[in-house]
């Protein structure tokens, strides 16, 4: 029997589906297992001395403010620190383009919540991040997905994708999560010039950006766009939402991030964010001005960057050594993940549940697949665990991999 | 011209319509106004020292752990904490039936996501709390409106409710934002046996249970139906599902509530979180229940009690002293705010505008009722405000209703 509450489920429950990241977050909690499942910052960058600091001062000099309901958009020092940043690396914007987001996941959650209606295609990459499809499917989204290469989205193949209507094109161009290919340059505008053709909007998903360990910078799309359109000094032009977050640079556990978007957007993403929890945390957002203002985070980035550049290095160098020659795998040049290919008779499940009995765990790439497909991939993290485990970890998977195609072999 | 992404508003941004509490926050902002309107708590009770403490704590001990992701469901040892308590006060629960959320509001919004179809019909006290109603506007809910008196919801009223098949029950019944009234014993085992009888289940939404300032606590609806169903040693029944939060008993900036409901609803309303925003932010959970741990709270609560039982009273005296007799007032025994009732032809919105000229805001109380009406009622806040500032504020509201009476008469 039972009860009134139980019965009571609405209809789009049943859409939501199982939830393979919180499932697999439950993995990496075990201890005996090296994880290369998580997405996880690595905690020996954490700026734990920082925000102590930071704490302590919010505290003594705006304890009453911190600790009180803020308005919705966020605080505003803030929103002036993420507006001068992005005038420098990018386009320039004014506070009133930034909205403070709990966390990316919320900022792609509102964006569902105010432009998908049932039904509404959204073009993705193949693979795509994990967290868009299931904040989206909420929504009741339908995905194209287009192929990608080490060198991001195909472009080559969005045009017939866009004939089909879609509301917007969402694409994580750095690093990405989960294969850790960066769309090339060329790419990238032929990318805004397709999409303004169709007059089609953009989201730029970026929480790698900065997190780069070899080659240039390429322009952000938001920089693109602008350049296409002839904006008088680099202005925002509208047709490219961007995201990014303090998770990767500071810490994800103060759950800050924050859009960039036309002002008229933000106004609604407004309304959508106060319906939904009237605000982040002041004392948070309060904390992380403190860290990050007066170049703390240039400086902090630099850190991040060599010891994930480590951790990379030696997850290829062991995947080199220990991994078949009938596997494969991309090269980031920056971000947490790296991508791998097996044979196409190979199932990525039935792979990691042998590697969880040797005690190492992978994401099965089939779940980043909007529309199906991937069964023969894998999301490997390098960011958290330590040099020394990476190289436990790839041997024992590495192992797996050549012992799994040997046996095939022989049937 | 638009931009393509303003272009692409989904149909459902048109409901949201314009935001009432947003706007109002707006006036506290503004600072020679002393404003009756917001539903702030006092800064002067913040317990900013131990938040300094607490801070300290947990980055020297659990820095790593409280900066990373965490996971969905909560802090473990709030969660417990959180259900001692609730066992010690209500009726037995365990940690999985709590589910930490980002305030109140998210737990609101959450519950619509789960439950609402458009068109379905809840039932909400009349006035009800405003954020309710535009959580659920989202999802398309209708509503059935049920009087009220100084003793809550009238629940003689309820049965003809409950024929219209609605999916649940919204009362909030301690000190209610916006009218200050309390639920009386009675009228609750009424609720719950009417409920009972149509299989319709409740949400129990109480911010200010723990803050009474004078008479006997009331058993919460949760206790109750627990009771009601003879449940062993008060077990949990399950047909309440009962909300409350940390922004009124330690600061509302550091976004902390939570939810009690059944396991089965609280997976569910995992599913929908780490949709929404993945998890509440680790550090400030842990923080908090460095601060809450140890009886820390039941002790603050007698200050914050002492503090807005002093300011309630001044207001009351003030309002007895200065305002006309042909409008009337809640007196409640506990939380943060009081009702007016204008003779019928006056508008409280048109009040509030002259009442600003004179430098005092509150909120017309239209804003509260679901479905219109209240058009002469008016929220007052007396939480925020030190007594000085409330005898001022109190004079000149009084003066300007005085004034608008007689020219009333005078026409």
């Amino acid at each position: 029997m039972q009860t009134p509450w139980e019965y009571r489920y609405a209809h789009r429950t049943k859409q939501m589906g199982s939830s393979v990241i919180r499932e697999l977050l439950k993995l990496t909690e075990e201890p005996d297992i090296i994880s290369f499942a998580g997405g996880l910052p690595a905690p020996d960058v954490f700026p734990v001395n920082e925000f102590r600091e930071a704490c302590n001062y919010v505290l003594d000099h705006f304890g009453a403010q911190a600790l009180q309901y803020s308005t919705t958009e966020g605080y505003r020092p803030l929103r002036e620190m993420i507006a001068r940043h992005t005038s420098r690396y990018s386009v320039e914007v004014s506070p009133d383009n930034i909205l403070i987001t709990s966390g990316s996941q919320q900022a792609l959650d509102f964006i569902g919540r105010l432009f998908i209606n049932r039904g509404d295609y959204i073009v993705v990459e193949s693979p795509t991040y994990l967290g868009a499809l299931q904040a989206w499917n909420a929504y009741g989204a339908q995905y194209i997905p287009v192929r990608t290469d080490e060198n991001g989205m195909i472009v080559d193949e969005l045009e017939a994708a866009l004939r089909i209507g879609p509301k917007f094109i969402y694409v994580l161009p750095n690093f990405q999560n989960p294969s850790g290919a960066t769309l090339s340059l060329e790419r990238r505008k032929q990318l805004i010039e397709i999409a303004d053709k169709y007059g089609v909007p953009l989201i730029e998903d970026d929480p790698y950006g900065q997190l780069r360990y070899e080659g240039e910078h390429i322009p952000s799309l938001v920089t693109l766009d602008s350049q296409y359109r002839g904006k008088n000094g680099g202005t925002y032009s509208g047709n490219v939402i961007y995201l990014s977050t303090f998770s990767k640079l500071l810490a994800p556990g103060i759950r800050l991030a924050w859009v960039v978007a036309p002002e008229k957007i933000i106004r609604k993403l407004v309304l959508t964010k106060q319906a939904a929890d009237l605000n982040t945390a002041a004392f948070n957002q309060y904390v992380a001005y403190e860290v990050a203002k007066g170049g703390f985070l240039d400086q902090h980035v630099n850190v991040i960057r060599s010891v994930y550049k480590e951790r990379r290095d030696v997850m290829l160098e062991m995947m080199d050594e220990m991994f078949p020659p009938e596997v494969s795998w991309t090269h980031p040049k920056g971000g947490m993940f790296l991508w791998g290919i097996m044979p196409e008779h190979m199932d990525a499940a039935e792979v990691l549940k042998i590697a969880l009995n040797r005690k190492v765990a992978f994401v099965p790439g089939a779940s980043f697949h909007a529309c199906g497909g991937g069964n023969n991939t894998m999301r490997l993290n390098f960011s958290y665990s330590s040099p020394d485990t990476i190289r436990e970890g790839i041997t024992r998977l590495g192992t797996t991999l050549k012992e799994l195609i040997a046996e095939n072999k022989q049937n």
